[in-house]
Formats: structure tokens, C-alpha cells, sequence
């Protein structure tokens, strides 16, 4: 097998519509993704992957436009029979999105590891791309606020990410070993791209498994990240409102200083060009091009630079 | 807590059809229904309690008439989907039965017994009744064919009881105890009804329950059973085929011989009116009504032959 070259590592829904855009303009077959999974969580006794799901769905062309996780045109029939039988329905399971987690519980059970189930997944809704979750281990993103620690999924979707947040860790995190074949992907790799993702929740977890970020620094020159703030503001999610309560400006420059030991070009937007000087004087070299994904079009645009940028050769067709 | 008066013993579909009557002749509270778990399987990961939740459905009022299994109106979008992602989908799940299925299983996981969960089930579903499986723990029925030992699911779902059957036994009968206030509702009942369900496969497992058998014999002159089979035929499913796979004649009359050392009252169709006299030498005393129910008003009247034979005082409505 020829090793993939472009490895992204990619939390939920950013990185989805900039992978989307990613898999048009290179052959998806040379994408190596590693998905995020401090956020999964264990919900009716089903083990939920959200952001391997995201990644999924999306470059399989089956997400809900809307909100950018689940699947297009899905009902919630069981999910409302459940509340029915007493259970706890805050988290929106669809039908077919249901499927998904049967389908992967049943083979962790029967003693498959998270990226063999993962795999299967993406083989049978036809993603061409690798998806490879960050680590086959059990590893949460616990969210300290002032009433308490609180599970990811309790405080992002149950609570709305109200609370306002102290501190996060990754529990299980520095006793969990890289899924295999990923420290190897980064290594071979051509080029690196961050996803716009929230730093701390969906980069911030691949980045706590051991041997990660190792990988990462020797391969600097060759990793690009996208800022997921634009404009002082998330994209989507609680990104920028995590910054402010952990005492950060939510800002594109901010982030960049996350990543400096290890990124060499990092993307913002038109937005916050006048922040390019700063990420200059972090030693990135800073690329300003549009990051607003509203379509199609935007995606391919901005997978375009970010690969023009790496030196990646695009598809002609592109 | 008053005891239940009336103890049913029931399968699936033909029992809860006879149930649906009763409960509409006596008090709902009154009735308490043991029922078969040795068709129970493990199916996508889920505990699948297809008789409780026939039972259930049914006394609902959600059950699909058409089947006599599942909920009316479901629909099969989780299911389908999982035949995407290579799934078996054999067995057939809706996605409102799912909710249920996902309920049981993850409270069996959280340490809760199968009575605990079928309890709350019926309970959210206001199901009048008492609904109790017979035994928390495992037993499952084989069936040998000359193709190999089958699980029961397998044989009658998946190769639609098309095998001839040499033996049944019940993995894990022996070693299982009955539910928890099971013996003592039987030894307080003032009635017993074994309702009109395969001899083999439902009323079967619970026979072999230890105790539960000798239980019934000490309140022989309480006992009534209903004939499953009509004119030689079941009234639904492979009860008259399996008689005949393993030598015995498909009649009343052959149902009623295996009954005879814990059944006083036998109940037969007019169409086998001429047995009444084969199943009076046995020392059970035959009445023979119209047990065929093709609606409410057959359920109800059946139901209210099998009350007055025993003796138990209808409400006055009925």
C-alpha cells in the first residue's frame, strides 16, 4: 500500500467542511485523517464516536446540512420512543445516525478495536479517505467548571456549554497509546494540516496522546494549521468562549501560539490580517486567504491554498 | 399489595391475543403473566425479549395487528441503514421496538434483572398487568435439526421453521431459578391459565423452570390450559409442524396429554369437538368453545368461557 501524504487532524464539524473541500481538489485516497474521540461518550449504552460520525457523514455526502452532524433527512422515532420509556433523550439520536453506533458498540463488544469498527464504517458508506481515530483507548475530555467536573457531552450538549470553564483534561490520555499506524503516517507524511478545529477540545486531545506531538515537532516544516477563530469568534462551537473564561483572547493569534513548537504555516482570515505580523513573530509563517466555509466553493478554495501552501500536488481536475 | 388472583402462563402472539381479552373481562391488576424468555436473543449487541414485548405491545394497545408482533406503525430506518454498514437485518427491528430493546439492554448492564426492566417497561407503558419473564437468568431454546443445533431465533426467524425438528431442549432451564415472587403467585392464584401458546417452545421453557412445574401441580384443580391447535393446525406459528417433525399427531388432544399431570380444565375448539372425550379420559375435564380470535369480540368471549369455567368472578362491565 502506498502511504497516505497528507495527514489532517480534524475534530467535528470545521474539520469535516474542510476535509469535504480537501477530497475534491487531492485524490481522497491520499488523506490520512485522525479523528478526535474525547468526545465520545456512552449514551444508552451505545458507544457514540461524534466526531469520527461528523467526519464521516461528510465526506461520505450523507451530513445534515443544517447543523453539520447527523445524517440528511434522519428521524428521531426511536429517540422519542425512549423519552417515552423514561429515558434521558438530550442527546439527539437519529434513526439512521443510531445505526452507526449499534453497528460499532456491537464490535467493540465482540473485541474489535475503535479503528478496525471505524473502519468498516467508512469502507461501507464508501469514504475513500482513512479515518483513524486518535487513539483505540479510552480517553474523555472531563470540562472543570465552577459546579463541578462535568462529562464533554453533558457540558456541551446537555448544559449548551453555558458553564463557564476553569480548566479541561483528558483523562486516560497519557496512558493511551496513537492508534496504529499513525505515529508511522505522520512520519512519511508529505504535509500536515490542522483542521480548523476548537484547539482545546478536538487538536487539544490528539495532541495529549503520547508520541503525537513529538511526531508533530519533527515534522514542522511540513504543518500547516487553520485557525478555527475568525474575527474574535468560533466558527462553530465554544472555542472562543472557552478562551475568554480560561483567561485567553479569543483570538486567531492565540491559537497560533498553541501550535508554534510544531506548526509552520498557520492560516487566518481576511478578517484578522493585521493579526499576520504576530504569528510572524511566533516564527510561522502566516497565510491570509478566506476561511469561511459557506459552501462548496469556499471549501475548495481554502483547501486549494492550504495545499498550494504545502507544496501538495493537486488534481488536475481541481 | 393485594396478591394477583389470576396467573397466565403465555408465549407470544396467541397468548397476548387471549390476554387482551381477559384483561378486558377481569381487572387488569388482577392478572399476573409469566412469560417465556427462551426465545430471548442477543441480536446488533441488544437483549431481544420478543415474547415480554409482544405481551406488552399488545396489552398496550400498540401492537401491529397485521404481525401480532412489533408496534403498529414502526418503521425500519435504523435497520436498513445497518444493512449498509453489513449488518444480518434478518431479524426485524423497528425503530420504535428498538427503544425498548435499547432500554432493556442498558439496564440489564447497569446490574438491574430482566424483571426489573420488563417492570419498567410495562410501567411506562401502562400495561394494567403484572408482566414477569420466568426466570431473571439466561435460558435459551435449541432446536436440533438434521442440518445442526440451532438457536431459536435462527430456526424460526432467519430459516423460517423450515427445518425438521428431532429434539428441543432449553440451555440453562435446569440451573435457573423463577423470578422473584413467581412460586408464590402461583400458590396463592385462585386461577391459573396456560394460554393458547406452542406447548413446546413456550409454555415449554417455563415447565422446565424448576419448580415451577410442581408448583402447578399443587394447584391442579385451579388449572386450565387452551388448546394452541385447531382443526390440527396452530392458530399461529410451527407448533403443528414441530408435533409432527417429532412423531406426535398435531391435535388438541396430544397438547392436552402433556398437560394432564397439572391441568384440570382443558379448552378446545368446536372444530374438535370429537376430542373432548380423548382429553376427558386423560382426567381433565374438556370445554369446548370457539377459540379462533379473529377480533376483540372472540378475545373477550373466549376469554369469559375460560373465566366462568374457573370460577373467577368477572367485572361487572364485562
Amino acid at each position: 500500500m502506498k502511504p497516505s501524504s497528507v495527514v489532517a487532524l480534524a475534530g467535528g464539524v470545521g474539520a469535516a467542511r474542510f476535509l469535504d473541500g480537501l477530497t475534491r481538489v487531492i485524490e481522497p485516497e491520499r488523506i490520512f485523517i485522525i479523528g478526535n474521540t474525547a468526545d465520545d461518550a456512552e449514551i444508552h449504552g451505545l458507544h457514540i464516536s461524534p466526531d469520527l460520525d461528523t467526519v464521516t457523514y461528510t465526506l461520505a455526502g450523507l451530513s445534515n446540512p443544517q447543523h453539520g452532524w447527523g445524517i440528511r433527512g434522519d428521524s428521531f422515532r426511536c429517540l422519542e420512543a425512549l423519552g417515552r420509556l423514561g429515558a434521558d433523550t438530550w442527546f439527539q439520536l437519529g434513526d439512521l445516525d443510531l445505526a452507526t453506533h449499534l453497528y460499532r458498540t456491537e464490535r467493540l463488544r465482540q473485541g474489535a478495536s475503535l479503528a478496525e469498527a471505524t473502519s468498516e464504517i467508512t469502507a461501507a458508506l464508501k469514504v475513500r479517505s482513512r479515518l483513524v481515530p486518535m487513539s483505540n483507548e479510552r480517553v474523555r475530555t472531563r470540562i472543570c467548571t465552577p459546579s463541578g467536573e462535568l462529562e464533554f457531552q453533558t457540558y456541551f450538549v446537555k448544559r449548551r456549554a453555558r458553564d463557564r470553564v476553569t480548566a479541561i483534561h483528558f483523562e486516560g490520555a497519557s496512558e493511551a497509546a496513537p492508534a496504529p499506524g499513525l505515529l508511522d503516517a505522520i512520519a512519511q507524511a508529505e504535509a500536515i494540516i490542522l483542521c480548523p478545529s476548537n484547539p482545546f477540545i478536538s487538536i487539544g486531545p490528539i495532541l495529549a496522546i503520547p508520541g503525537i506531538r513529538t511526531a508533530l515537532q519533527r515534522k514542522r516544516d511540513k504543518v500547516a494549521a487553520i485557525s478555527p477563530i475568525v474575527g474574535g469568534r468560533a466558527l462553530k462551537g465554544p472555542a472562543a468562549k472557552m478562551m475568554k473564561s480560561m483567561q485567553l483572547r479569543s483570538s486567531a493569534a492565540e491559537v497560533a501560539k498553541l501550535y508554534l513548537d510544531f506548526t509552520n504555516i498557520f492560516v487566518l482570515d481576511e478578517l484578522d490580517r493585521k493579526q499576520a505580523a504576530q504569528v510572524e513573530a511566533f516564527g510561522m509563517r502566516p497565510v491570509v486567504t478566506n476561511t469561511i466555509m459557506r459552501g462548496l466553493r469556499e471549501r475548495k478554495s481554502l483547501a486549494r491554498v492550504v495545499a498550494r501552501e504545502l507544496g501538495i500536488k493537486l488534481e488536475t481536475r481541481a
